[in-house]
């Protein structure tokens, strides 16, 4: 792996360098959790969630305002109201916002209202919203792609850095292959490998990977133990009746418990959960 | 197949729709070739490309000039300059020319200089912009993205017929697969399937499909075969000397030769070449 | 591509070296075509394929005694009695008879009443299986593996040929993907990609690599256009009541019609169609 | 999933039902680990890891004595004088041996000199080898074919549980994917969809799965972490010596630390790990 790229470790003993989503630390001894809905429903949707991460010491929340859809008769997202949604969480409950971006038109109407951008999977190659991505400080989410290497993610994030934006965090999310029974197939065996070829902070989607809620708890489990810096989880207050992803979304009782069986894991690889279970 | 799309057959019997760019048909009796260079690297480059294409009667020449590379510091294509050649290039020879395009920003300037967009694969779900190729009415060749299924595909194509162009022509380029020695695996079968499916016309690309310019030819005359209505062809004076794509690129005399093979093959089928062979 | 291996060429233009079975001829001028059931059912059902197939030219017939299959309690095949139904037909009609071998006890009582073994994609890699075919001299069609590399492909061939027996015949029947619409994914750019690397003559089977009926006619035709030098077919009387693989079976009527759309493709590419077509 | 099968469970509450080898069980309340080389390559070999094995509280040795190679010229293990060598050490160090069979023809001789046959990825499908297996009553640990689906895996596992050998414990080894960074892609999720549908054991081999030793600790914290019941890791006195998947093998040194890197992983996931870590 030649050092020219800034992604690239410097040498093998080369740490991770930490990068801030509001308060939490992805890629230090903590793993922050990030949880929240699929897309944003209603404003009691976010409140009754927000009230649960906060009682469980999360600080990030994620909700989808704009969402790409495989077929244009598919919801696509409250769009702009649900950003002003998600500004209003923000503010009353002090959490950092992650969410969607799709387009160049959408990064500055997000900028006072979120945290950090989300890039899709669809999207890791867009290169002109990664550019534009790379011109601006806020942390970056990206997503690997449907069907990238390793090596062309990496490349995708090297197109935000060389911009100039230091901030971007890698979240494996399952990739494509022949196995039916799971949405996508995670592959935490690349988070391992992302460790050794970047500096960058890995963390890892256990619900879009798999596209079952039963699967969740044991893949995230799975992922802190392989030395993921933090989580990405898909929650909902009644996940049978998300308008998006439904079958992928855990309860938030389900995120409560979840929280206390990734504590003791995170302690064995040596971090603490960023949360409720790590007082 | 619910009919409620719009690029779905009424019914088993309901022919392919013929698109047009420039004088060439595609979906029709002929078989029409689009050729020229990955990437735009000269004016001479271009004459050289035209005279041939115009010797042989093809009548769609293909160049880039915005290139989507991997890494961000790979050559990105010249550019607005390049548009400015193809459209040259366009008035001299009277050829139609399709060139990539990669944000909602070029599509304006591409407007009056060339006859048809292309999506390439790594945007084929960017909604965004096909959205944006909906709202006017240059056809689009739209390319299958590298890990799309079927109907992911054809769900790409509802986004630009939905917003009220019916001018698109798919394109099957290859798909990712475990097979090291193709670049990626050219999917004829989906081609077939496709044909079932959809009215739109479908073209194919053998040279991004397999990355080798040695099975371009057997494989363009499998893709005819078929049923495929067109032909995507990269072809370049100097092939190795192409700064991007060198490997798959075939010479100017090979496409030559490539025209006379694939003649028989589209008569077989019971069509023609539109091109030379079909004089 | 090492010369110490038997499988590959000395040279680009070493020709294919033909195999036969029976009369027919498989790596020379004509495409020669191997129909019959997915299993054999009855001495009636074959009666009424062999009198189709002589009608037609055809010299080789497919007929499955052993059929190795997912779940153990999948209909398994008739076995030793389906043997002598096909040793009957074999005389009566004079056709050439290919069955699968699935075990080294088969390979003996096999011997004298078929032409040719064929080994199935899941014992592509079974080596004491190959190594048994190459102690005796009858010709093998080795099927490739569901996920083999082409590399991987040619080494199993390696196997037979290094036993002293050259007189194998790889055949590509679809390779796993993640698309859903067809059972596998026909790889003919892996079929030139083979004729670049081998004297092997090399055929394609477009039932199983579709799964479709309706698409085993454009795929035979590419099949032919992009090189093959023969083709491999499920033919059915009655398609829809086969016991197995009924999905992906023509019926007699279908072959008859197919018979004559190969012809025309076989002579664009300088071949003839080895059956009635050719007359 | 129907209960017809017998690897199903009876209800998402059935218990997952141990299979012992040697004095280690599996699907308990302990996480055993199976270690050893690839191949059995001296006594003298065997000798420094049995010993290593001994030292660590490790019960279960690996060691291949017949080797299934993709080439015909590659090394194909010592054969019936490696058997030889397994039951020696398993006599003096009271070690289970667990060796891969390829064969019927080899199952006989190994009979008595080992513990529990292992069914490689390339025999998953080897329809007469899995009923042969059936009909005796050693353990066997079935891997994943490199492309099987989780139902084909667990149909190939109902071969062996339909002869009358209920002690089957299935091994995930990564998939083949598009990736090239690994040798394949280890699929964890896969495991915890099995835990789900059978009862059956499920344990997971993280060299094979990568490839690459510097990924093998990881991957072995985060199969136990998803509920992996034991774990297959390749090591080796000299990894770079090993004449057979040199590049995935740990040394001795490497398996004592995973050891204790492992025990707090199982710890947290309320099991214990069978070896030293666990006193």
């Amino acid at each position: 792996m030649s050092q020219k790229f800034l992604y690239a470790k410097h040498g093998p003993d080369d740490p991770t360098r930490p990068v801030q989503i509001g308060s939490a630390v992805f890629g230090g001894a903590d793993v922050p959790v990030i949880a929240g809905p699929c897309s944003v429903e209603s404003l009691e949707q976010l409140e009754e969630i927000a009230q649960t991460l906060k009682a469980l010491g999360i600080v990030c929340m994620r909700g989808g305002a704009y969402k790409p859809r495989t077929s244009p008769y598919g919801f696509q997202g409250l769009g702009e109201p649900a950003l002003d949604m998600l500004a209003q969480i923000r503010r009353k409950y002090d959490l950092a916002i992650i969410t969607e971006v799709m387009t160049l038109e959408q990064i500055g109407p997000m900028h006072d209202r979120i945290d950090c951008y989300q890039v899709g999977s669809r999207n890791m190659q867009n290169f002109d919203l990664l550019k534009a991505l790379g011109r601006q400080q806020k942390p970056v989410v990206l997503k690997r792609g449907l069907s990238a290497t390793l090596q062309e993610f990496l490349y995708a994030a090297e197109y935000i850095l060389a911009g100039g934006n230091p901030n971007v965090i890698l979240c494996e999310r399952g990739i494509r292959s022949y196995e039916p029974m799971t949405r996508n197939t995670l592959d935490l065996a690349g988070v391992a490998m992302l460790k050794e070829l970047t500096h960058l902070p890995v963390i890892v989607d256990p619900s879009h990977a798999t596209g079952r809620r039963s699967l969740v708890p044991a893949c995230a489990r799975a992922a802190v133990a392989v030395g993921a810096d933090g989580l990405m989880l898909e929650a909902h207050p009644v996940p049978d009746q998300s308008v998006s992803d439904a079958a992928q979304a855990i309860s938030l009782e389900r995120l409560h418990a979840l929280m206390g069986e990734i504590e003791p894991v995170a302690q064995a690889v040596g971090r603490n959960l960023h949360g409720e279970g790590s007082r």
